[in-house]
């Protein structure tokens, strides 16, 4: 199956690596609203401009929309669902029903399959959800993320005078994994589920322990949670703090029996050195689901609840079955 | 939806208690093979012979196959798929395919969905070995049980002469866990992998020493691993050892990257208090999607590969994709 890339930047280069481990796929190309010729390409893949997208329509199989959730996606996936079997991997969660309706209507308007919202939250962490509330319906649900980095809490301190670049990673407290890995179901507050660890490269002569306060101050990103502050040369982050990992777990925790005398836990944990390597590695999978359930006849918006795992693998479904099951 | 139980043992018992969890669901009744008189259920739900099955088929809308995989189902589920729509737990992992054609032909004659291997191993599992080996599709697997009691084994023992009762725990070794979790993609042998812990409970006068010699020889069951064997007395096994919990763990372990230079580390863990009790919580979920997916008019053999997620859940969609996705 052919594939394109919409969107060029950490989830397009992802997308472009795992199209490699792919057999069954081939990368057409990738589609920008930059100059083609100022975007070098990881792999050497050709590079066109978005305004030839549409006229290479039958070229296309699925085209995997790489924009961000903010103002991309909530155009372009229903733009472009008219024409092409999509996928995104929108994850504005208040806004997802929305974009749903949007690009359903598209997507049946071009008798396209559109998938919505894949890749790990929302994406593998929903199905987990999913799946345990529908095996334990009497339980209850947490969600932890991290350790990871958060590229909104990073971008919240950039903004901050004084600071010239910073990193901040969202890490799950050990304390409350072990209460809720103990069946006893806690309540937690915000502060006892995450802490937040910060590390800040200040410009010259900035106020140190004023940039510390807007920091542990700032409310919605920092104020309800424990947060530390290192302060590191440019030299240190680019060293220490490169990468994207992130990951976390999805846990249900229930109870069975006639009198609810038994507990079950069910846990779902992903441990990513790139956050975007594996959220591309998701959307792969799925853009493969999308263009069989095209084949099939189906139209529509659909998202991973829709999705039967067999559609997924490019096993048969007697290979699955001796070797999977 | 109306449901019924065929066969009832542990399985059996779970079913009846987790139908009660479920609003949608109404137990019809007990379908047994032994005189119905001797047979009182946990909640009063009435028994009826065997004999009286095809004659109610009519007011089933899912029939549970609860007999065990070695004699019962091979032959019952492919016999009733012809006249209900049916799910099993069947767990002969080799025998799979030969089940899945039997059931398959079975149920397309009868105009019925026939749902095979549900549970959690296989079930769950086999789900998680699926979505992963998609995503990752350069990477090693793991599965490992325990802490759990394995009924077969617990068997083996109490077939020894001399031996009056037993029970055998399944423990994952906690340095290949480690080894796995650090991604580090070790080889690991049978050894490395679990260890073996019995409480025997011996006749009067038997040779403790001969028991526990046979128990840490015995070909394919206990000689390839590490094997502890404590003698109890019945009353210690009775009252320390009652419990039938299990569990264990998936993983997936594999590589992203232009240059394969990302680890990513997928696990899927359950904790379980009463391995048939949860194993039924999963066999109920999937008998509604069974009898959802016939609805639409799907008919033969189907697994948990073929099972879209939302066919699981009482939601709507939209309430799924606000509250879960």
């Amino acid at each position: 199956m052919k594939v394109a890339i919409m969107g060029y930047g950490n989830l397009g280069k992802g997308i472009e690596c795992a199209v490699l481990q792919n057999a069954d796929m081939e990368l057409v190309g990738v589609f920008t609203r930059r100059d083609p010729a100022t975007v070098k390409t990881l792999t050497g893949v050709a590079v066109y401009s978005v305004d030839e997208l549409i006229a290479k329509k039958d070229e296309i199989d699925v085209l995997i929309m790489c924009g961000g959730s903010a103002t991309d996606l909530p155009k372009q996936t229903a733009e472009y669902a008219k024409y092409f079997n999509v996928i995104d991997s929108f994850d504005t969660h208040a806004r997802i029903p929305e974009h749903f309706a949007n690009v359903d209507a598209a997507a049946k308007e071009g008798g396209k399959v559109a998938m919505i919202s894949v890749g790990w939250d929302p994406g593998m962490f929903s199905l987990n959800r999913l799946y345990a509330n529908c095996i334990l319906p009497e339980g209850k649900d947490y969600t932890f993320w991290g350790k990871g980095v958060s590229q909104g809490h990073s971008d919240a301190i950039r903004r901050i005078p004084g600071v010239k670049n910073a990193k901040q990673y969202t890490i799950p407290v050990d304390a409350a994994l072990e209460a809720v890995r103990s069946g006893s179901n806690p309540e937690l507050t915000t502060r006892e589920k995450h802490t937040r660890e910060c590390f800040v490269v200040a410009e010259e002569g900035a106020d140190l322990a004023a940039i510390e306060t807007a920091i542990k101050t700032m409310p919605n990103y920092f104020s309800d949670y424990d947060t530390t502050v290192h302060f590191i040369s440019e030299e240190e982050l680019l060293r220490d703090h490169a990468g994207i990992p992130h990951g976390g777990m999805v846990f249900r925790t229930g109870k069975t029996g006639l009198n609810k005398e038994n507990t079950h836990i069910i846990e779902y944990k992903l441990t990513l050195d790139s956050n975007p390597e594996f959220t591309a590695s998701v959307i792969v999978a799925y853009a493969r689901a999308a263009f069989r359930m095209n084949a099939e006849g189906m139209k529509g918006c659909k998202t991973v609840f829709d999705v039967a795992p067999a559609y997924l693998s490019t096993m048969s479904p007697e290979e699955m079955r001796a070797h999977l099951l």
